[in-house]
């Protein structure tokens, strides 16, 4: 369990997740919101959630992207996707970076992106929420795993969240209806001194 | 080694893959195409190409997409990206499914399908491929390996492909850079009776 989960509210989190099983065994083919969580350590995470995106809007669907982590990589999903009708996209924070050594700083950016989160989460009318890179966040402590698994669960019940990110903590993953755990069986970029390529990597 | 492949044939195409590698440790920092698999049974394998693709888009580039499996989910990637400028979209063969009893038929859609990727794969004007789904074309041996891994290897330098499926050969996977696994941790369609939802599944 990570450092950050209160586990009386962690019981409380699971006993109702028990109750949607239960209520999910009993309706089998039961319509309803997924949360899918892309982690490990293989490339692919970002791109994955990108493409679902693509796949909602070809749907006619509205989807809100919020971007954890600023200039991770370069800005071809947001040149593509922010120019688009049914995409609400924002990125973190003005100047975010992980390297920064002002936490504070970096706790209060990772917490007004989630503000801009949880607004998404109690509007129905995005069907796909992406949160990119969110793990890294939750990973660093930048923002309280409590209240994120909270406003993730009380979300509508049609809403679908994607989650990407190395790291999910383990609450996250058994929160989650999908979990994909990506590993790197060869890496272009680390392996073999190829320099990070535009459309595949940036 | 998969049943289809010629070791003759394996051996020269290491041999030449070693020439490449040595260029690539002696030049650091080179800029080159890559050959990236998307395998294993977890979910995000062609979202993760579309999003890719997505990418590609947003830094302007030219695009081709041949999908090996028709209908195996539903058309939202295609009618998000065969709508689009700079994007070259084809569904393989006219009824092709995995399920007919018609192996010769399915052989030959998909020859005819490696037709049109073999002549994207020798025309420069393509900086990214995305074959989705070609490892299973593989795994059935509707396509000469080979021949595949021939045309892979021959094609202009700077251009990107992106192979997606199940059950990559391990041919292709050592011809790859990039070789990402998808491990399901845990999925929503299969272990927890949910329907596969629009936007995420389908």
């Amino acid at each position: 369990m990570s450092r950050n989960s209160n586990p009386e509210r962690h019981a409380q989190r699971m006993a109702i997740k028990q109750k949607i099983m239960q209520q999910r065994i009993a309706q089998a083919q039961k319509e309803q919101g997924i949360l899918l969580v892309l982690t490990g350590p293989g490339k692919g995470k970002s791109s994955s959630g990108f493409g679902m995106v693509a796949r909602a809007l070809g749907h006619g669907m509205k989807v809100g992207i919020v971007q954890f982590i600023k200039g991770a990589f370069s800005t071809g999903e947001q040149a593509f996707f922010s120019q688009l009708a049914n995409v609400d996209y924002h990125v973190m924070g003005q100047g975010y970076t992980w390297d920064t050594q002002d936490r504070e700083q970096d706790m209060a950016a990772a917490s007004a992106a989630w503000d801009v989160v949880a607004k998404m989460l109690q509007d129905p009318s995005y069907d796909l929420l992406l949160l990119d890179e969110l793990n890294i966040a939750l990973k660093y402590q930048y923002l309280d795993l409590d209240r994120v698994l909270d406003d993730l669960q009380a979300r509508p019940a049609m809403q679908h969240v994607i989650v990407t990110g190395r790291n999910a903590p383990p609450e996250l993953i058994e929160l989650a209806d999908t979990v994909t755990d990506m590993r790197a069986l060869k890496h272009a970029f680390k392996d073999q001194g190829i320099k990070a390529q535009k459309g595949i990597e940036l």
